[in-house]
């Protein structure tokens, strides 16, 4: 092990690097025009992985690629199967980055870029780890075997089809993926739940085109108007979700983990200080960690509809639309939330308006048994690599692969999470510590030893 | 007479191509990279104005320029001031527009493009009736001023103090416009009354940036969930605007205004379909013309918040923003009506964000008396004009400039439009009859012999 930690101790400018190369791709896998880009992180992920030695290729699926590799030849099982994606989130409203989302930036020791922390740069530390030890031994502890997609951030539409086609190529005892966070600055984390996610696109028109509203304001539906009425009876003022069936299959939590959740460093005014937000608010008779990791919720991600420029325009718009998506929790059903959430759209709409309704992702949640011996053996990798023993913790967030890799490969997932939960993943000035970076390296270099024991 | 009409009969394409000329000039008076526009079109107005004969000039206020003339000399009272504007409304979408908004395309008899009907091309008749007769006779029949302002589409926030600071000069017994419409095709009309406006921005901040709505969805506040809670309560179920006092002052409908109302011809679904809204839907207990003429409204004229791209973002928006005018009638009070908005938003506005509210345009409506000998000249010019007896009606829109003018200049206006109520002004493809401009410069010139009667 010495002798891979030195490789990593040696080489680390060069992940940095090569870290660095690979954010420089605007894979933004929500935007058409970015296709080709989305391409290009997957061959740079490829040659990365061939650079380590390992075997591999760049993978057609009905969406965006995936490179696939395998530190072994022909068929059997791998002991772990390390996932992760090589595309990111829309760079949003670039006024609010301090530096350009796809020029990598390195500031007050962090990397800062779109897809630094989710998922580029914990994805590498797995690639690297690997090419610390094929540099030194020639060969992994263990059989391992590599999925990097592509479309993680629009729900992974193409991938269940993929896996299922490729079982027998992706058999693994584990997957193993790094794309969660640390508790906070310190606390490296084990994630042991992901909640689900249902997103979906309400769009209402109203008349063919812009009308004046003095002209005819208070004559017809406006669009936006009905647009805000039906988003405001979706909760309720204990910020419950509304549409009925919401909380038919929710899980209740056990006392033991409500008990473990809540010995969890958690410091409320910090957190919200972090997010800049004035207030915890959410639902009723549950604490803030209870409603980002067990609690359902509903979301608005965008709304948009009539003049949104400069000044003021009078107008009554002709379409509003609203991207509103929900969290799920154990054992909540993805697909019965989206049909509840679509009948509940379909009978508040007045007929006043037409109404459309498109889907985006679905996905369940997640959860990994705590007693699991591979739970054990990435809690040791971290405590090795970050030199303090992680901590057990959910994630709020979705990762919609991992219900699907039980399904179809019968394997659990582990998350070992290297970036700050802060990371702003997703938002802009996304940035991911250098030493954390490293200290997954050795994490991740740690993990193929453990596993293999 | 004769001599007139017919220098109009033989300019008609002369007075289009120069009327075509001011379309190109994108006067956009609420984008500030316009400015130099709005200008511009000054200046070609004030041209046309000159190549009549009229003397006058581009005079500075306190935001973009109007053009100041009159066919007379020294002090004294004009019997009637044209009032116009040159400036136009935002072209919003351009996929929506089938030719160019500043590319003036002629179709099927008409004029499209921004400003052709509101109100670059109704102003222009009452300039190219000027010329005419100026022509034909070396004078005018009358003494006429004129005004011609470039921040109607903005709420006029300069012209009240440019019309005090110059009230001498501006001095008249009548405001004469055309920034109105027909009843409906082959029905000209005279508008009596205009309704008033309020036009606010509510701005809520919640996080600092946008977060990821898996890792905090749930535990604080979402800006766009709650500007649509606040959106959805400024009006019942019955259409009714909630916020408190904002009925106080409405005038009551007159049983004679109301029955003369309805006897104007209306085809509600001829309605409907001309603007392609699938009903009919508005404050109970009115008519729709009631509905749009002689009761105060509130609507949505933009929102905007988080992620509005292509495909799926799953963010929580650091902040939302929305466009909301109220449309007002006699007797409220624009600047009551404010107060009692801000009021509401303060107070139904949750701690758990922080609140803006950005003012924009306030302005009374406007009524003049039917029995007013102004009304009858003008009547009377239509009817010449346009061969029909026209309507008497009122108008949905704003022109905040009337009740100052009458508060002012001590006038009251009379309002003669020309465009169809469909022409789109505010919205994508709008447009000016050909001959609906032709039949408003005959009109123009005949007001010019009537008022003077």
């Amino acid at each position: 092990m010495d002798k891979v930690l030195a490789y990593i101790e040696g080489h680390k400018k060069d992940f940095l690097d090569r870290f660095c190369d690979l954010l420089r791709v605007q894979s933004t896998s929500a935007q058409s025009d970015h296709r080709a880009d989305v391409r290009k992180a997957a061959e740079m992920t490829l040659g990365f992985l061939k650079q380590a030695g390992i075997k591999g290729q760049v993978m057609e699926t009905a969406g965006h690629p995936a490179v696939v590799a395998d530190s072994g030849d022909g068929p059997g099982k791998a002991k772990a199967l390390i996932y992760g994606h090589y595309d990111v989130q829309p760079e949003g409203d670039l006024k609010l980055w301090h530096s350009p989302p796809f020029e990598p930036t390195i500031r007050d020791g962090a990397v800062y870029a779109r897809g630094s922390a989710d998922d580029k740069g914990q994805m590498l530390t797995h690639v690297f780890a690997a090419e610390a030890w094929m540099k030194t031994h020639g060969k992994l502890p263990v059989r391992v075997k590599y999925l990097i997609e592509g479309e993680e951030e629009v729900g992974s539409p193409s991938l269940p089809d993929f896996i299922k086609q490729h079982k027998e190529r992706l058999a693994c005892d584990y997957v193993a993926l790094s794309d969660t966070s640390q508790l906070k600055a310190g606390v490296p984390a084990i994630t042991y739940g992901t909640r689900g996610l249902v997103y979906m696109e309400v769009f209402l028109y109203g008349p063919k085109q812009n009308l004046h509203s003095g002209s005819f304001g208070g004559t017809i539906a406006n669009p936006a108007n009905v647009l805000a009425a039906m988003i405001a009876s979706m909760k309720d003022a204990k910020h419950r979700v509304t549409i009925p069936g919401f909380y038919d299959d929710v899980a209740r939590l056990s006392d033991k983990e409500k008990k473990a959740l809540g010995e969890l460093p958690f410091d409320e005014k910090e957190y919200l200080a972090e997010l800049g937000s004035p207030a915890a608010v959410g639902e009723e008779g549950f604490t803030t960690n209870e409603r980002r990791w067990v609690r359902p919720t509903l979301e608005v991600n965008g709304i948009i509809g009539g003049y949104t420029g400069e000044g003021a325009s009078t107008v009554i718009p002709a379409q509003a639309s609203a991207k509103v998506s929900m969290r799920l929790v154990p054992n909540q059903h993805a697909e019965k939330i989206r049909d509840a959430f679509e009948a509940y759209v379909g009978k508040v709409c007045p007929p006043t308006v037409r109404l459309e309704i498109k889907r985006h992702g679905a996905a369940d949640a997640y959860m990994i048994p705590l007693d699991s011996p591979g739970i054990a053996a990435a809690a040791r990798a971290v405590e090795k690599g970050f030199g303090k023993k992680p901590v057990f913790m959910r994630e709020g967030g979705s990762l919609p692969i991992l219900p699907m890799f039980k399904q179809v490969l019968g394997a659990d997932s582990l998350l070992m999470g290297f970036c700050m939960p802060t990371c702003n993943a997703h938002g802009p000035n996304e940035f991911f510590h250098v030493h954390d970076f490293e200290a997954g390296i050795r994490t991740a270099a740690h993990f193929l030893a453990e596993i293999a024991a």
